[in-house]
């Protein structure tokens, strides 16, 4: 095995750390968020750094790079409340890396890429048509994460859309059945395919697969 | 396509609804917290809210949840600072799953669970011995989510052991080549498969896969 220290680590040239400090922290969900600006213009962004906050209530939460004028989806977060996510297929997987590229204020990555904005009633920001897992939150808090300038976006689950027969009996979601995909590092995609579901564990028992 | 708005996720069923709102927030990192109390006992943990903060400095963070007595992990990062991570392969994954049940302080999981804690040098945490992609942390600070009393724990890495092999040119790590696990709402796990790496997007060209 190779090992590398904290000094090693900080000599790596800048593009060579981020690909493997992303891939280190192993799988990440991907999606799509969208987004609306204050005059109606739509926004779509792909994002890897979502992460589960809580179930009850639905809190879901995003990590945002350091602001700059170049961040049009926390812009327009914060200037409707709202926004979806929707998660990608390996259908359109192309057209969702696609949306990474800076595009101006104003251009509809929607368009651009050739994705379909769908809107649901009572929510403001778009949905991505093609996806068959989506839901849109309701933002809650803006935690700044001093260490880096980053923060920590968090929302609540406010409506789901979402593909009823893979949805099982407990709740759970049979995601590979709809190919959802997961990245790994900041630029691939990896399809999945279901190893096993465990009961819940107790000490000194063997916890049994499910099904 | 099913729709679920806010007052039907509020009257689920406590389970059915962890099940749902863990599954749709997509694949997640899975990992085992290694750390070690103040008199020297070994604790090991399944975590999946793992989320990158950052490349420069190498930041991680993860969701804990709101502190009970029962939350040694966290507790023992607290004592000593310095915690391991350490990748899931399908060769354990039962034992991995196993580490969730709440033993007693004082018991190691590693014993109980068939996995081999290793030490390395300068690093009091306790790392998985099967693992073939691993990280030390050094506590950084703990972030109180006032929402519904979670914690985000970030840490920066000072320690990488990996297989070689495994590491890309430009940095990127196939994770595939070791079979490390996603996971999947809360009890299930899933190998993955290389779908493609894309070039950096920029608008107006379609990006091109990589190799």
């Amino acid at each position: 095995m190779a090992t590398f220290n904290t000094e090693q680590i900080a000599s790596w040239e800048r593009f060579y750390r981020a690909n493997f400090i992303n891939s280190l922290t192993g799988y990440k969900s991907v999606s799509l968020l969208g987004t609306i600006n204050s005059v109606g213009h739509p926004n779509l962004a792909v994002f890897s750094s979502i992460v589960h906050i809580g179930s009850n209530p639905p809190l879901i939460g995003f990590i945002n790079r350091p602001v700059t004028g170049a961040s049009h989806t926390l812009a327009n977060i914060e200037a409707t409340g709202i926004y979806t996510i929707n998660h990608i297929h390996s259908t359109f997987v192309q057209q969702a890396h696609q949306t990474s590229a800076k595009y101006d204020v104003g251009i509809s990555e929607f368009e651009e890429v050739g994705l379909t904005a769908v809107f649901h009633e009572h929510i403001a920001a778009p949905f991505v048509k093609e996806s068959h897992v989506k839901y849109a939150l309701s933002l809650q808090e803006i935690i700044p994460i001093k260490l880096n300038d980053t923060l920590l976006v968090i929302g609540k689950v406010i409506s789901i859309h979402i593909e009823q027969e893979i949805i099982a009996e407990d709740g759970f979601i049979h995601l590979e059945k709809v190919n959802s995909l997961c990245s790994n590092g900041i630029d691939s995609y990896y399809t999945t395919e279901l190893l096993a579901r465990f009961q819940y564990a107790k000490p000194g028992i063997q916890s049994q697969k499910i099904n």
